[in-house]
């Protein structure tokens, strides 16, 4: 059926497919309708180029005159990069505006909205709602909280174990799910793994699909115990910042700063707290940030309520042991009704696996 | 649309409805068509009654003279309790007899299909041959092993714990899984535990929902620690079986054999191996067991290759801790491509949590 909603899923389709190339900015995607024809189809790109509904203006031309803008975001209303959409849209004499959701942006938040009907231009608001809020989730944390959107990530057993008692972890899931991993480092900015899964892995944390976009790689390491012919800081594939304490070694720190890794010495003379980690990616700019840590560096995360969404690919195979590693150690909760809960959860099949969604109800979402 | 599959639907459902009512026998429904129309329904209800080809050609009575007969398994060819199916097929004047599944068991397996064509009725097999297989795993693993088919069956966290490292375990899962596994136990004809949970949980391990039925309670117990004022040994709500070593408690069993509690002593000294008490059950004609042991109890099952089917509810919490148990302890293999492999799996939404199902790889189904 040709309607409202039909023409706000092409703009949100087209918002989807730029997941990872916008950020920090929002995911937008804009239609515009003319005469029940489509005259007009824009989506924002990158950030510092023009929004959705600038491209869609662009397209439409002329024929802008008179029809119907959907939009998945409010249009801004502030001189930004780029101008105020509103106020291109009233010059561009459009009806009617559809909108999926208010920016929640607190310097735009319903001043887009009011330039409009200010101007006689009738709004709708609420279409497709939560589909837009959830496509913008890390956006949404992001422009309120100035911290990243933070993901936990792992993959592990039906027992839970990401590893066996003789820490032997080469494959837990399949190659389907290994892929959905590589795709998922290309949306995030970041990616943070503690020094122990750094030293017992190797890994790399590049994003190995074509078209994959390496995010900034993040290593928690309070003493600088990074081996220098370790991936992390040797393969030049992108971007590694180290998160070290004050207590580290001087000598190493500076052949690693000789070789272009920015180094951060965080307040504690032994650890690096998490928290500290995540102000500073912040203020950064980072918009997104995926843990593949150990187990203690996931609890440590969790335990102070970092953690705003969980993925697991759970492979249906079971390894057992008193003592093979789970994805989440640490000490644990006490009671089990203390545990953290997770809602909103999603569980589909890839591959052989499964992967699960959850959002733990402390998160901010 | 009315069809073969469509009268098959109809007998496997009636079947399935008796699961847990039948045992040792194997599920089996029956339709009756004459002149597109139903003429007889029937179920096998209970071991000892007659065979639901029975029960369908009494209500077809002379209406089944030249009709087709649905039958979900191989009617009979031997004289056990109720006499050979496939002869009073013959008698009543079917002209034809479609068949689900071959019987697995021995001493049919073919020979109805024989009797019937060779009384020159017209025999089609494999019409929903999958779905009849899976509704009698019990039966067709015991009707050929002599052995129970057993389930593992937890209750765990998304990362896989079955208690917070105080062990905290109350609850898991929500109301809607407890119910389901309530439901589980009324369809197994036994229920085993291992002491170290006996201890901690003091079980009673009934089947607590409307016309439940319980299983007999196993416990394995190698020195008879059991408190005399436990569920197990005091409700007197199902039959208990303790299946302990040579070096038990001598008084303690007089004791426990004075309730009326069946003690099995087993050939170690010191332990009780899963495999006896397996042996021993199917010769006892238990065909169906759940597991509902603790970690390691599990871990003996699985490293023995006696678990044939797993089903897990999953719920979306996480208790963290390197020292909370998981469902699946003991050494654990030493290397990730040792796993065992579960197949065949599902997983659905039951309540807030997820009931994943899967066969490992090794087991008879």
């Amino acid at each position: 059926m040709i309607n409202d909603e039909f023409y706000m899923d092409l703009a949100l389709q087209n918002a989807r497919s730029m997941k990872g190339q916008t950020d920090p900015n929002p995911l937008v995607g804009s239609v515009i309708v003319n005469d029940n024809r489509i005259v007009g189809v824009g989506t924002h790109l990158k950030a510092g180029e023009p929004h959705a509904e600038i491209h869609a203006l662009r397209m439409a031309g002329d024929k802008a005159k008179g029809g119907t803008i959907y939009v998945t975001l409010e249009p801004c209303s502030h001189h930004g990069r780029t101008g105020p959409c509103a106020e291109a849209i009233v010059q561009a004499g459009l009806k009617k505006v559809v909108i999926a959701t208010l920016d929640p942006n607190p310097i735009v938040a319903g001043n887009g909205v009011k330039i409009l009907q200010d101007a006689g231009i009738e709004v709708i608001t609420g279409v497709r709602e939560q589909e837009s809020i959830k496509m913008n989730e890390v956006f949404n944390k992001y422009i309120v909280k100035k911290k990243p959107f933070i993901t936990l990530k792992a993959g592990i057993t039906l027992d839970g174990k990401v590893a066996t008692h003789t820490f032997s972890s080469k494959w837990i899931t399949s190659e389907e799910a290994r892929a959905d991993v590589h795709q998922l480092r290309s949306e995030n900015m970041a990616i943070l793994v503690g020094i122990n899964t750094a030293l017992k892995d190797n890994p790399a944390l590049t994003s190995r699909i074509p078209n994959g976009r390496n995010p900034i790689r993040i290593l928690m390491d309070s003493s600088l115990k990074i081996p220098l012919d370790y991936n992390l800081v040797s393969d030049n594939e992108a971007e590694t910042w180290i998160f070290t304490s004050k207590n580290h070694d001087f000598e190493k720190r500076k052949e690693l700063e000789n070789r272009g890794i920015n180094i951060f010495i965080t307040n504690s003379k032994t650890s690096v707290d998490p928290n500290e980690v995540v102000n500073k990616l912040g203020e950064k700019g980072i918009s997104s940030l995926i843990i593949e840590g150990g187990g203690n560096i996931n609890a440590s995360f969790f335990e102070n309520g970092l953690i705003d969404k969980v993925i697991l690919y759970i492979a249906p195979k079971l390894v057992g042991g008193k003592d093979a590693p789970t994805f989440l150690e640490g000490t644990g909760v006490e009671e089990m009704n203390q545990a953290f809960e997770l809602e909103d959860t999603n569980i589909k099949r890839i591959g052989k696996d499964f992967k699960f969604i959850g959002y733990p109800k402390y998160g901010v979402k």
